[in-house]
């Protein structure tokens, strides 16, 4: 394997590196998760993820401000309105780094009983997985099978 | 909507979150994103990614440790042995995470001149994408088209 032409280009703009400025902390993703699984109010959220309060209410307001999360006023009779957290569209998106996650996690880090969840297709209620596809419509086995190319934001490095 | 089904089971077994406990943390992604690309060697890790040697040296020790690097020696001549990293199986098996970071990034987090990287398909040249998929073969627009059921090792709350 020869030099990788990586080396010679500047990593300040890799996308990779920007997501994971954005939600590449453990609580964000347990958060995300939630909310993914219809989850959607504090205490519920609290009561399930663990996280001390005040650091959960710190990754919602980070997630609300950056965008992945919107609140939503509900009111419970007899009590005072509360919110709920949604996904925007943005959130939405991050959907697949929560399934390679849990795709990961079901062969290398699941328990004798298995998997707590399966996910399926609503309309025909097969199995659903992640697959690597070409704009030609063939799938690929695995990273051997893809070539990274630099992109249009590509900077050599001095 | 109605309750969602998963606050009655107990998220304590939920391979999103061994799976996170395992890589959830931002020099981990990092360090596994320049290996995937091909950088393997301490210094040019180090380099790229500007960490602290000393959390460089504690996460690869931490990868290895788990099962998804492994040192290989190298010698490069007049200097003493030194080793690289490789991925493991396991290792390789994290590229849909990297891929749906990316994917993501290259849609929210990208600076104006687009990405610095373009994943294409080793065979043919087309681009790459991940893509959720069912069973039986039909492609999902998103996250909407998935129903989440309890698997084999759901537990119920008390």
């Amino acid at each position: 394997m020869g030099r990788p032409w990586i080396l010679d280009y500047d990593g300040a703009n890799c996308t990779i590196g920007a997501a994971i400025g954005i939600i590449g902390e453990k609580w964000t993703f347990l958060v995300l998760r939630e909310v993914f699984n219809g989850v959607r109010r504090f205490d519920d959220m609290q009561r399930r993820i663990q996280a001390p309060r005040q650091i959960l209410s710190d990754r919602l307001a980070r997630l609300v401000d950056r965008g992945l999360l919107r609140k939503v006023p509900y009111q419970t009779q007899g009590q005072r309105s509360r919110h709920e957290y949604r996904l925007t569209e943005a959130g939405l998106d991050l959907y697949p780094v929560l399934v390679a996650l849990m795709q990961w996690g079901d062969r290398y880090a699941v328990g004798p009983a298995g998997p707590l969840a399966l996910l399926t297709h609503r309309d025909c209620g097969e199995r659903v997985r992640l697959e690597l596809m070409c704009a030609a419509g063939h799938q690929l086995a695995s990273a051997r099978e893809v070539t990274p190319l630099p992109g249009p934001g590509a900077r050599k490095t001095a």
